[in-house]
């Protein structure tokens, strides 16, 4: 008996689009999330379509980049299923969770929290990388759990690029959107990483760190693709950093780092969808 | 001197989509429009770019289609500008305007309002056909005013289609998506044009339906695309009534009158982002 919960199935590209959720222990609540299945995926044979996760950004639910993003548009042509997660716990009424848009509720940063009171719940790393896929491949058998893929967006970018450094061979490739490329030096992640593990736990810190983490790479040689938008103001204040990220790969040399610098795009779901085939076919590269 | 005021310029599938607003004497009020410019298009040589206007439907803003319709998609392949004017003066200060969704601000039905309190401000009619474009077309000349397609959603796909059916050889082409096709047969088009013409005005009220104006269509021949999902709502409560707008056609033997009855597809802009690309094409034929 599946586990999840269906809220809506909605005709997009040829496929469905479904809301879903389901009671996660892992954040200790009910989890929203939406679940892209290209055409003729809504029951076929077990294991045949691919995945792609789609890691949201700050303030972000399952559903903004499911309406916005332009990710059906080359999943349904490619045959990937698109997952999208949401981006924190909510509702879990711990103090001062809903005081900021930049951290606590929509603000999760894909890790696990540390410090109370946000370790009772805010275990979005574990969320990401166990329990919903293992709840989603066990709902949705004509998925395949060995050919996933991941990308994200600002918040979900970092999300993106620091799951796939961690976990080597997980996912097959991954790709970003503006990442928030190296936290511990910006005001974003300096925020988040001190409230979910603290400010002395500086080595914690660089284990989510997308820059810290590919400098300790040892594994394949790697192929990553970034846009980042020349007008996007969080790229201008310093919050993305993907300078540095590039430096830490020119050192390694890793000459598959590849960062676009878009002119005159923004922060916004505008560019995710001029760009959003782009980091489909490259997802497709390796998951097909 | 433009007097159109730029709020907003955003890179958009290689184009720029514009955030505009200007003072319409029509509507006696500030108007917000959105204008996407194709690649090589902010500052093309006059009278180059032909120009789809996007009528939205009932609730919406410009914004909404601009959004998550992905027409930029398509626009942008075949060099067409898209027009997103608004659905309504806003701000008149007419009691019950804004008391409801169907009626009011936004909800302008592309008519002129001739029953007061309405009457003054309510001219959808005018502003869409005369005023917004003269305006358009002084401030960016690289667009051809002599090129102009129109298509919109539910009551903007009812704008469309008797927008182009009353100006035989003003718009190019038309197409719509769950437009509204018999207003005088629905709730919502009773229930608008008993308040914006008069309960008593049943000659006025088949001048603004879709169906009536095709009955008496003596122009060239037609060839309008139509989309409507078998999944929308709005349709099975008979609302949109499109099988009325087939039954015209066939007895006025307009063979060109395409509805697609799409399998599952709902009212959204889900459906819009899915078939957008169909409707540029529609567009695209008789624009370039």
């Amino acid at each position: 008996m599946s586990c999840v919960t269906e809220k809506a199935r909605i005709a997009s590209f040829g496929g469905k689009l479904l809301k879903l959720s389901h009671n996660a222990s892992t954040t200790r609540c009910e989890m929203s999330f939406n679940l892209y299945l290209p055409p003729g995926a809504t029951d076929g044979a077990a294991g045949t379509v691919p995945v792609l996760i789609y890691l949201s950004g700050l303030t972000c639910t399952a559903d903004n980049c499911s309406e916005k993003g332009f990710f059906q548009h080359g999943a349904s042509k490619k045959g990937i299923a698109v997952l999208y997660p949401d981006t924190s716990p909510r509702g879990l009424n711990i103090e001062g969770e809903n005081d900021s848009w930049d951290f606590g509720s929509g603000a999760g940063f894909y890790v696990d929290a540390t410090k109370a009171p946000y370790s009772e719940g805010y275990k979005m790393y574990s969320y990401v990388t166990e329990e919903l896929p293992q709840t989603v491949f066990q709902a949705f058998p004509q998925l395949d759990s060995s050919r996933v893929s991941i990308t994200g967006h600002s918040m979900g970018g970092h999300g993106a690029l620091t799951l796939f450094l961690r976990n080597t061979g997980k996912y097959k490739s991954v790709s970003a959107f503006a990442p928030i490329a190296n936290p511990i030096n910006c005001p974003w992640g300096q925020k988040a990483f001190k409230g979910y593990f603290g400010e002395d736990q500086q080595e914690k810190w660089k284990e989510h760190d997308a820059t810290e983490l590919l400098k300790k790479w040892s594994g394949p040689e790697l192929d990553i693709l970034i846009d980042v938008g020349t007008g996007d103001n969080f790229y201008k204040q310093g919050q993305l950093l993907p300078e540095n990220f590039q430096a830490a790969a020119d050192a390694g040399g890793h000459k598959g780092v590849k960062i676009r610098y878009q002119p005159d795009y923004d922060h916004s779901y505008y560019t995710m969808a001029t760009f959003a085939d782009d980091h489909i076919e490259h997802a497709a590269k390796y998951l097909k």
